[in-house]
């Protein structure tokens, strides 16, 4: 088995031997650069690790790996202009650097080269599994982005709708990449299928977690402002767990602090909505509802018919991302 | 062989039969419109005639013919938001009816979805090449929207460079729709290069003609307004053409033309830069253009190797639309 290490300096190497085309360099400087910002090049890695449990060798996994990296870019590259984000990851954003046109049209050619890289996998047997697992992915993850911006303005999203949401937007991906990975190491479809559901469901573990350490994370450690759904008014699942469990009263007092703007004492809002979550055992209840998804995933982990050995490098990167400190 | 009514039919039915999923409405409804906007379904019914030369059924090319059709609407939405273009054959744009985040997001799953379809094709093992050659097409008509971006701040396009991205950006699409169609219909790969070729060049030819009947087409046939790429100063194969062979003055005079705004007569000025192009011998020069164009495409039909009556459909459909009326 390879580590972790081992499977990102190959996907690294992969990247390296197939750059983007020269010209226009206008179009494919900013796909490079967006790469450039970094990410820990976890999706990548899910899919090497998966199609690694089942054969020694991954390459002919790498062109999918890097596929679902330029996928994922192209998710930012768009969602940046659509959040009018100035920057990312303490960077300016592609099209604040460039412009509009700049990042819709780098954007569209970053997916269609993912598409390129997954149709030059050998055996060329695997491609259309491959483009159809990667398709029914794509498109989840447009229809959650469609309904996380839905839920901005609307006041009746439940706490089933945001895992809907963040299922589509965040974790079919991770499933998707394990997928893909499996298939392309010779895995059974019911295997691959379990490893999907691990990643589906260890991603929506993740993305409470997240949510949890925006209001509750170590600010030494954690790399955003803590607080920042606070302050954005963010419908996070700590907000929606007290709408369904508070006492009405601090579901109004929640909602009155959701519709103050910027020209609040931001210090004093963290406090307050904090107090809120509180006081009503939020922390707790979302704690459990993360591992709630989180033991679900590892029982599809488990039934994964391969020895445990060949079971740990993917089991040890999934347990360590959600053991996150806070 | 079947008639373009009795193809256009079938991919109609085909789209009817295939509709995109109902929910979220946001995300699928602009996706649509869009599409009901019309539009004379060229490219499907090229792909559909290509199989068709080679088979009587054209079942294997439906899922084809109507991605390359969902493509194209793909990169009108996008392209409509770098033109910040407010209108679409008279109907509102999609970024106008609806807003950016909805012109973008539409647009990236339409294109997801033509993979969907394209991945659909049976027998499978036609996916791989189909999706070769789209992806080809695709990075090739993002680069050459590019390059059109660029020409707007450059100032010196050259002839060979403004044919170079009418072929990216608009050409490649036709041929590969017919080279796809003739793949489909069991060609040979040799034969399917020559459609293609035939496509590429026939679709310069249009273009070529386009800018043609742009300032001096019939007002009453030509669907915009005669004189509106003056009028907005595209550097159009009639303008670079002046470039290359009028004298200094009138190489002088269009120049000072085309940095006057709409603040300018735009009678007055329609008038004298279609006269300064007329003493110049612009509108023969360009007919021949064309008409090498055309030539070397009609070389490619002719090599193919199918009995004429084969190719007549095809032959007819393209002709069609190299003789329209100015």
């Amino acid at each position: 088995m390879q580590d972790l290490p081992q499977l990102l300096s190959q996907i690294q190497q992969y990247a390296g031997d197939q750059p983007f085309p020269a010209t226009p360099p206008e179009l494919y400087e900013p796909c490079a650069y967006m790469l450039e910002l970094g990410g820990k090049r976890l999706r990548p890695a899910l899919l090497l690790m998966a199609c690694n449990m089942y054969q020694p060798t991954i390459n002919a996994a790498l062109p999918a790996a890097w596929a679902v990296e330029l996928f994922h870019n192209f998710t930012l590259m768009h969602d940046d202009i659509m959040d009018a984000a100035p920057l990312r990851r303490g960077k300016q954003t592609v099209h604040t650097r460039w412009n509009l046109t700049t990042g819709i049209l780098s954007g569209d050619v970053m997916l269609i080269h993912a598409y390129r890289h997954l149709a030059s996998t050998t055996p060329t047997s695997l491609v259309p599994e491959l483009i159809q697992i990667f398709n029914r992915v794509a498109i989840g993850v447009c229809e959650g982005q469609q309904m996380d911006v839905n839920f901005e303005t609307r006041s009746d999203v439940s706490l089933e709708d945001y895992i809907h949401m963040i299922e589509l937007k965040t974790a079919v991906l991770l499933g998707g990449a394990l997928e893909m990975g499996a298939r392309c190491g010779g895995a059974s479809t019911t295997d691959a299928e379990h490893l999907y559901q691990f990643g589906r469901l260890a991603g929506i573990a993740f993305q409470i977690q997240d949510d949890l350490l925006d209001t509750y994370g170590d600010p030494e450690k954690f790399g955003k402002q803590v607080g920042g759904d606070i302050l954005q008014n963010k419908k996070t699942f700590l907000v929606l767990k007290t709408m369904e469990v508070a006492p009405a009263a601090d579901q109004q007092a929640l909602q009155t602090w959701m519709q103050t703007g910027p020209e609040t004492d931001g210090v004093a809002k963290i406090e307050a909505v904090r107090a809120l979550f509180d006081r009503n055992g939020i922390p707790n209840l979302v704690e459990a509802a993360k591992h709630d998804f989180q033991q679900a995933a590892f029982q599809h982990l488990d039934a994964v018919t391969l020895p445990e050995t060949q079971k740990s490098v993917l089991r040890q990167l999934v347990e360590n991302l959600l053991v996150r400190e806070h």
